[in-house]
């Protein structure tokens, strides 16, 4: 989507160990109104999929998948981290390698709030390694929700995630993908 | 504000400690569509303040503060929790006691995402003691920007963090203020 490519080329920042900086707009600072936009095409691609619940990850993830839940009419759930293993019977668990901070969270939901009549939109702001995504895909698995599919800001497309998620037969949009990105090339993205 | 007090008394649950579980639609589960009309209601009570950004704490502020942003068109900054002390000089920080959870948390913002230019709206799902909002406070004035007020979902008015803050001089607007909530006698507000 040329509107998220022309602001991740405008103020996103690479650093070294393959980091892709966008906390001006995405992750510390949120530029609500260009997530509303974002939302709104989420909404266009998802709306025949009769998604009832929007499952994100705390914390970046909950701005974008507010803003999205609006035009669905549906309640969001964010998956909490937990860096203790939570062995509560009423939550559905998962394990999530963080590569960018070299830590292992666990991830869990209250099975409150998710099951087997939700069908689910999960949105988060980044897709690389897919680990998140595999772990909130875990949760809906476990709680015999429906997965509408997964909807992303930003796809590191040279990283296997999302083509492993696609293999799995996941159906992913991601609003940009990122084809190679460096400090001295700058950022170019996948032709769709 | 009458909508979310019969949210509280109907899906709200008290249990010892202290605690007013509202996790099936403010802090895991989020109900969308009610906090689209909360939104809005921060929106008429601090729409002559010309607030141009939103400042909130991970991660139960920021849904709310999400939605509430858009209809200022104004981003949100949400305040990152960290164990340890970051002193880097890039960052503005302030230590919040949690009661709740028994520990403290240094906050902070980049300095790259508040300054002198910005009238603040605070927006939290709590307030309590005031931990948080103070930390906040402290933050907007390390900036040098103007604090046009906090808007909370749900003040424990028995608590001193609302009388303390409105003392200072800071706007306080919360939409349901809990006058007292026990087991036995269920929840009463504070008659406005």
């Amino acid at each position: 989507m040329k509107l998220l490519e022309d602001k991740i080329r405008a103020d996103g920042k690479v650093y070294d160990g393959d980091i892709l900086k966008v906390d001006s707009f995405v992750n510390h600072q949120i530029d609500v109104p260009l997530m509303n936009e974002l939302a709104k095409e989420f909404y266009h691609r998802f709306v025949d999929s009769g998604v009832n619940k929007i499952l994100t990850i705390e914390a970046s993830g909950i701005g974008i998948a507010s803003l999205t839940a609006q035009y669905f009419t549906a309640p969001v759930v964010f998956a909490k981290k937990s860096r203790s293993a939570n062995l509560a019977p009423d939550v559905y668990t998962a394990k999530v390698i963080s590569y960018t901070h070299g830590n292992t969270n666990n991830i869990l939901v209250s099975k409150d709030y998710l099951g087997a009549n939700d069908r689910v939109l999960i949105i988060d702001d980044f897709l690389a390694t897919g680990e998140a995504l595999f772990g909130l895909c875990d949760l809906v698995a476990q709680a015999g929700a429906t997965l509408c599919g997964a909807g992303i800001l930003i796809e590191k497309a040279y990283q296997a995630g999302g083509k492993t998620a696609r293999e799995r037969g996941i159906r992913v949009e991601s609003l940009a993908r990122v084809a190679s990105m460096s400090q001295k090339d700058g950022i170019t993205f996948v032709e769709e």
